[in-house]
């Protein structure tokens, strides 16, 4: 077969070498391209359609909960950034500063927005007065800049695309039930649509955001075990009202400060679709998210009537599916392997042989499993086969977690599950911030979270052996 | 009546200074506050609502016409921007540059994208190899920077949201062809959607985008009679391949440049919106991109059955139509004006009165006339309105357009007309810059463009009177 008439794979085996493999399939399967932007990449039309498609489902969750998008400045002027002392602490190293506007130094350099509370909070001080205006559930689409020493596609980069809700509320309570409720919007996005399950918790003080009282986080398992912060939810407390000043008047005449939350996910959702479902031939995309739910691909197409019934198949599918019909010169074999490594969930093959007993073939993208169909019932059978493509793929993760997910009673114990496995390790903690550390130092693994189903290993913390205060997943996060 | 049961409209109206009238519906409609980040808007999200309208629309119509979305870095490395002449020379001056990335001066610095022709050159000089991988249509959609003295919302700030789309062809011949379809895509959209007629045409030389060898425009005319650039669409050839080195291998085998395009559209168009159809009681919202088409009010909500009757309306109109139930506490005559304010095309009233005898009142925001519709068929009477209203909202901007289109022989018409008249004054032009720049010096105007559809006024040119290449529109702009 001439070398134009196959696809060639040619990516790292993912036992060989994961980073090497992800790398791989995020290029090969077109999703990203490098740019000559330090530490920027270029999101390609593939990579991006899915992005859409997670935006889509994340935008009607915000909305159905009351949120409206917003558009803010993409510079914040130094002295803005400033105003909350954690805040800036946080996030000065790792901004990028304007300094000229044309040929004109400016008076004040300004920082690409990293994140953008202080100017949610500086537009809140101008438009909250009374009571009447809250709740304010704002969110707001776009790209934010942390400079970054090492890049990696969708998990790191210095420039990302994300959203980010800013909320402000009346009362410390109904802040606190914003923080919890988008953390489930959050976590059952991921169930629904990614596969992705993901553990609910809390950050540690030491792994908390810069400026947030508390920080929630969803925290889901790749493949090879290492963990990924899929998301975050942040509870301020009245910290960034009082150093912008965001006052209003209650019922009772009493100016009162407003209580916020913020909250975020990013593109990093794409990295972790990649490292939770994929495979050596490629991407896996659950039909939630896929650009393209479905290729039909003709075989034998030059024969007579094979093209035209595909054609009819096309017509009769993409008013219900996001499907494709591929009638390419290309040969079947490339076909089959560049949808693959697509991660198209589910392939139509019909040929001549098909067409004369009435018949199609789906082929599952996951599992590679076969199903023939009644030429007459496609859409029918494409429907369940999608529907049980999502809900295995879901199940699958979940049995990958759990063959990943250890206990540990003693730091003996923690260090030889840490140095033999990668995985979610749970075990016991003191709340000390030293202990942390030494987890850290010595047994290389961060906190994930406090998950909010607490269980009880030991009753001592598993570093110190003093009394424990909560149960902790450890694990090598990217 | 309490100060807190009437909406204040204090604006300023239209007649007695235009300029004013706009900033403060823009404001007071709550589309925009301004931010303390000098140059920079807050867009609300009313405002935004508006814009995600127009985004759906042209988006869809993008990708009708075979266009991918991307994401490219919205940092340029100073190098890079260098790389094509014309284009440096005419974006330099207003950019943002980046000089330190956290605590660390950058080697090279980088502008803040104020357009990203160099980026996505960049980007096919590394992906098109052959003729297969041709054409390329990609648009993104994102926010850029130009570095402004004065700004005025939605018309001139520094960052500004927009879309941007980026083509390369085989040929000159397709390369033009897509430079003329997206020219009427967005003529088109803005008909049906935007309720705008504009007139397509070239820019001039001296108006055309820095490093494009044609520039083509649609122009439309503002309630005032002034003019906005409202979209372009650019014709590269293959001046920027060259810079870059973007070639492919043609079925000949043999090495060609591409031929490219780009085309955009921003918030700008919002501007538009405003300008051609606000009256003295605020925002008219085309039915087509309002956020909300129809607001219900009830009438003496305090009276049995009343909120009950409305509630059900409510809900056998939101199917089909983005309504919205306003049962706020406020008294009628408040949200009458609030949503006058804000341009929701129609108000429908329902009151005890209107129960008794099986009817409501829907009312245009436009011409404020008022139809009364059997209570068991309100969704019809509200379709036929919406329709309605959409449709006669483009022919009084087009009778508008009508009353300010004037037309010239001479230098001394010219100027007389513009000296009492604001609007489109049609003039011949032989076509030679001098000409151009005197009658910006003498009568105050600009070329808008080189009409499609070309007239013969006379057969020379109102300034030089040398024998005329072209009619051209001419006109004060925004």
């Amino acid at each position: 077969m001439a070398k134009d008439n196959k696809f060639v794979k040619d990516i790292t085996s993912m036992d060989v070498d994961f980073a090497k493999w992800y790398t791989d399939v995020v290029r090969k399967a077109e999703l990203i391209e490098y740019s000559n932007v330090k530490g920027c990449m270029v999101i390609r039309p593939y990579g991006f359609a899915i992005w859409e498609k997670i935006k889509a489902s994340l935008d009607r969750r915000f909305k159905e909960t009351g949120h409206e998008n917003v558009y803010m400045p993409m510079f914040i002027p130094e002295s803005l950034l400033q105003k909350e002392k954690d805040h800036v602490e946080g996030f000065a190293p790792e901004v990028a500063w304007v300094t000229h506007g044309g040929n004109e130094k400016l008076q004040e350099r300004l920082c690409v927005r990293p994140t953008s509370e202080t100017l949610f909070c500086d537009h809140y001080a101008n438009i909250i007065h009374s009571y009447r205006d809250l709740p304010k559930l704002y969110n707001q689409w776009c790209s934010v800049v942390r400079w970054e020493k090492t890049t990696r596609p969708f998990l790191r980069s210095s420039e990302f695309l994300w959203q980010e809700g800013h909320t402000a509320h009346a009362t410390a309570e109904e802040a606190r039930e914003e923080t919890q409720r988008m953390l489930n919007v959050y976590a059952d996005f991921c169930y629904e649509d990614l596969a992705i399950p993901v553990i609910k918790g809390q950050k540690t003080d030491k792994e908390k955001f810069a400026g947030a009282e508390e920080t929630y986080t969803i925290e889901s398992l790749m493949h090879d075990g290492k963990a990924l912060q899929s998301g975050t939810s942040h509870y301020f407390g009245d910290g960034f009202a009082k150093a912008f000043d965001i006052q209003y008047a209650d019922k009772d005449g009493q100016l009162k400060y407003v209580h916020q939350t913020s909250w975020g996910v990013s593109t990093r959702l794409l990295g972790a679709v990649i490292m939770v479902h994929g495979d050596d031939n490629g991407l896996v995309l659950p039909p939630n998210i896929a650009p393209i739910q479905c290729v039909i691909v003709p075989i034998a197409q030059h024969k007579e009537g094979v093209l035209e019934k595909a054609n009819e198949l096309y017509e009769s599918l993409k008013k219900e599916f996001s499907v494709k019909l591929d009638d390419s010169d290309k040969s079947p074999g490339w076909k089959f392997s560049e949808h693959e490594m697509k991660g198209v969930p589910v392939r139509i093959e019909i040929g001549p042989k098909d067409i004369e007993v009435g018949q199609v073939i789906l082929a599952r993208r996951d599992n590679h499993e076969k199903i023939t169909a009644d030429i007459n019932n496609v859409a029918e059978a494409l429907k369940d086969t999608l529907a049980k493509m999502q809900a295995d793929m879901l199940e699958r993760a979940k049995e990958n977690r759990a063959a990943h997910t250890f206990a540990a009673k003693t730091m003996d114990e923690l260090k030889e599950i840490a140095d033999s496995n990668n995985g979610f390790i749970k075990a016991m903690w003191c709340g000390d911030l030293e202990c942390e550390e030494k987890i850290k130092e010595e047994a290389g693994l961060t906190s994930r979270c406090m998950p909010f189903e607490q269980e009880e290993i030991t009753d001592t913390c598993v570093c110190c052996g003093k009394k424990a205060k909560a149960l902790v997943y450890w694990g090598k996060a990217y």
